[in-house]
């Protein structure tokens, strides 16, 4: 028996385009004398749709795709992800469906019975859990439907579900696994999801072919890395990373395979090519061509201008340096030195008089008060105005420079340097951008040394440095990491020798700058623990704030 | 036996300050005699306490809660919400528990087995269902506890879950039933709240005690009116809306009541009183006393201010009048008029000189292309800037004036006139908005006459109407709440008599606004469908768009 697996990019809502998309893959498939082919979770309306779900005219067109794809399953067999009716009336109306097309129809359909109700995740928000674990019989085989989360319940020490799909599967003895995911990246997540693969093939002594969805849609990168492993554990093969991959094997020999092939897993390299499929899928899926950021002379606009010129082309890309009597000479030195290496003209816009206007017609109100951040974020806002106007008018989306730790604390201006229509490094700590900066420049400098040497500074007074406002960003970072990723409190992280009062004083300042991030652009998703729709905090509350 | 309940306004993660109210709360049901006392849902840690579930520390503060609680239930029992720990390994790490309090320690702890896991609810996240329904036996009554959802699979067509708890429990033949919730305000959801309560008393011919918190959470506004209803159906007691209350029942008298007492539900009054108290909780329980807004002459700026003043007090509101060249004397006379009717003091900062330096500075880039959305942005931008520096220097929040139906179809400008921390009416569609300045004006005219009757603009170009971009705001809203709340698609919309083109053009406008709606701040929910947490749509997608 050879099965394809197809790991391929799906845009939302886009019914007609993703199942010419796939119909193409089965005539491929059917070249390579493919007896199976299968497509990820959702397929048939892309992964994540949302509410989306709820709209009655969404679900129909759910199910003429399904009728589309049946019609091709003639001579091969489709297995597709797409929302199935749920026909009892108690319970949600949906099901998140893992369809069997055979011989020109719908030959079965499996539901998934683990809904990922977590960070990123709403899946118990639309769909009914799967309740009946039946495999699937075709042409002498036994398979194990599954989808995504499904495989997930094993390997771990606190399951989050009190079912496992595939127990309840084993009596009838599947000949393999078929398991058909929507899988988002984070950096560790690759590794992960191998473990659990592989957690499943001891525990089953069956191999597993498991389809990933390979494309970005706004902040979730979904990375592809599909996984072909082996009845004795060894990774027969695993696909490509952040590119679409149409691959046919043999039954036979992933059964017997010796040698395992995994791909190389570093860490910078996976969130570059992360972000890089994130900003170009985000433009790409929205009919936008062009980008425009500022450049201030500092690392995170040089990274994010980097990760831009590489997902859009430098062609399609604008940057802007916008000094202010506060701006060093090395600052705008360094901005034109990354425009330069990049190949990439630039505009010098100075903000003088548009924050000049401001102080002048504000001056009967601010009646002589001492400058404060008021005035701060007045520089910062005109820069971003200054931006959205040149986007409005040329018809670029403006792109975001926050990182995480700045996004963290609240070390940034709302409407101002936090404005944009899409955050490229939100979910990357400073300490990491400076990592990342390195990376980039692994083949030859394109961000300049000054750049990564220098001591940040927001430069909206004179000789500002972070350092005066926030701690190194060695610990603050380290402190972040536990308070967000880990979810430890105070004393915990006390506890791991951090000093009280700053552990206190970094947890309020996350705490309390929760309304910032809330008006933010989405953030790219790139750790375990993103800023956005994966972190739901409240607004007004009285927690460690 | 005699029952109190105290209908609160309880603060997220304040454990000190939830407890010390309780417990105030207990010595005056003490003194009325009750035997027990009832709070709402979660009322420990506040509701919804979101992702400060996932912290071992929030959960260990609630169990202190719990203790600090227990050792008052000393000649009183207590009925409190507050998460509890799961101890069985698989499944989620809590339970959404009402604790029955009773001798100085835990009698028994209920589990809510109905999460809801739709629009602005993500219990699923948290919680594992509760799988044991047994009643509490205490002074000589059977008592059937549930928390808030347990008791609404019932009385609806489709329900939303395969359980009904008191089906479970009714064999155990309950004296009376108490319910703990946090029910947000919908300006419907009072009276299926009311209805859901006489079908429970139908089904199971029992009285109910049902306790609502009363009190904002950023966008929820609970509402209170808690119910006492009799076995027969009748509404013994319907507690205040919009305010705290503690109020003792004499459960014969519950028993054997023969009148119903429902409290008027006009939907104006209903929504006003909302969002005067969700300004006044916004503010409050950040710690903040004074709100700043713009002033365009418009009603929208006008409904919200008059909200602000009512909620804040006049001292504590400060508008600006920001007119540019193309705005209107009538639009400065509008807002003086209102401002004066209000009795509070103005600022008027012409944008002129801001408008300038920005097109001045951005002349080379423009290269003299024609005035396009870019300008008007610009005008709309410098207002907002003005705004946020304003407020920046002398500690405001600003307020937000966008209505649903601008939200919906993204006539508004990112960072302009949708800057703000709280949107007061984005909620309140634009017929509603001019139904609730009638209201406003039931006992004197607040909001001038000619800032209800003139045709609404956005004063961005000479001449402009909001009618020359957009269709009639009767039709517009129509077709708005066809999709948003009733979730219906274009065929369906079409069918019940709007042109085809309209709807379609409708629709895609919403779907392609979205990335500005991701970015605004909360909206004050007063629908059954507001913008934000309880509506999550893909930003890239490619659907009616």
């Amino acid at each position: 028996m050879k099965i394809t697996i197809a790991q391929l990019n799906f845009l939302i809502g886009d019914f007609t385009g993703n199942v010419d998309k796939m119909l193409a893959a089965v005539e491929t498939a059917k070249k390579e004398g493919a007896d199976i082919i299968c497509f990820s979770e959702l397929a048939t309306c892309g992964y994540p749709p949302r509410d989306f779900l709820e709209f009655g005219d969404f679900i129909r067109q759910a199910e003429k795709a399904i009728k589309r794809l049946a019609k091709a399953a003639k001579k091969i067999a489709i297995v597709v992800g797409s929302p199935a009716r749920n026909p009892v009336v108690e319970g949600k109306d949906l099901f998140n469906a893992a369809y069997f097309l055979a011989d020109g129809k719908i030959k079965q359909v499996a539901h998934k019975a683990l809904l990922p109700t977590y960070d990123v995740f709403d899946e118990y928000r639309y769909f009914e859990p799967g309740n009946e674990f039946k495999i699937v019989r075709y042409k002498g085989k036994r398979i194990a439907l599954t989808v995504c989360e499904d495989i997930w319940n094993i390997g771990n020490k606190n399951p989050l579900y009190t079912v496992c799909p595939m127990d309840e599967m084993m009596p009838q003895k599947p000949d393999f696994i078929l398991n058909l995911s929507a899988s988002p990246f984070s950096f560790t997540q690759a590794k992960s999801r191998i473990k659990v693969v592989r957690a499943n093939i001891k525990r089953y002594g069956i191999p597993m072919f498991y389809v990933n969805h390979a494309g970005a849609q706004t902040e979730l990168i979904f990375d592809g890395g599909s996984i072909v492993m082996s009845a004795n554990g060894k990774l027969h093969d695993e696909l490509p990373y952040f590119e679409e991959c149409v691959r046919t094997y043999d039954l036979e020999k992933v059964m017997n395979n010796k040698k395992s092939r995994p791909q190389p897993k570093d860490k910078m390299a996976l969130i570059h090519d992360a972000l890089v499929l994130g900003v170009k899928d985000y433009f790409g899926k929205l009919g936008f061509k062009k980008a425009i950021l500022g450049l201030s002379g500092g690392i995170d606009s040089a990274v994010t201008a980097v990760i831009a010129v590489r997902a859009l082309g430098k062609e399609n890309v604008r940057v802007v340096l916008m000094p202010s009597q506060y701006s060093s000479d090395h600052s705008v030195n360094d901005a034109k030195e990354l425009a330069e290496n990049m190949g990439i003209e630039y505009d010098i816009i100075n903000i003088k008089k548009v924050y000049d206007s401001y102080l002048k017609t504000l001056k009967p109100q601010f009646k002589g008060l001492p400058f404060n951040i008021a005035e701060e974020n007045l520089q910062a806002r005109s820069r971003g105005m200054l931006l959205m106007a040149l986007s409005n008018k040329f018809g670029h989306i403006v792109l975001n420079t926050s990182n995480k730790s700045e996004a963290a604390v609240g070390y940034g201006t709302l409407y101002g340097d936090m404005c944009g229509g899409l955050s490229v490094i939100g979910d990357v700590y400073k300490t990491e951008v400076f990592e990342l900066a390195r990376y980039m420049n692994k083949d030859g400098e394109v961000i300049p040394k000054n750049t990564i040497t220098k001591p940040p500074s927001a430069e909206l007074r004179p000789n500002q440095k972070d350092s005066d406002s926030l701690p190194d960003y060695d610990i603050l970072d380290e402190v972040l990491f536990q308070y967000i990723e880990k979810r430890k409190g105070p004393k915990a992280i006390i506890k791991m020798g951090f000093d009280e009062k700053l552990v206190r004083r970094i947890l309020r300042l996350v705490n309390i700058n929760e309304f910032k991030r809330y008006q933010t652009a989405p953030v790219l998703r790139v750790s375990s623990k993103a800023f956005g729709m994966g972190r739901r905090m409240p607004i007004v509350g009285k927690y460690l704030s």
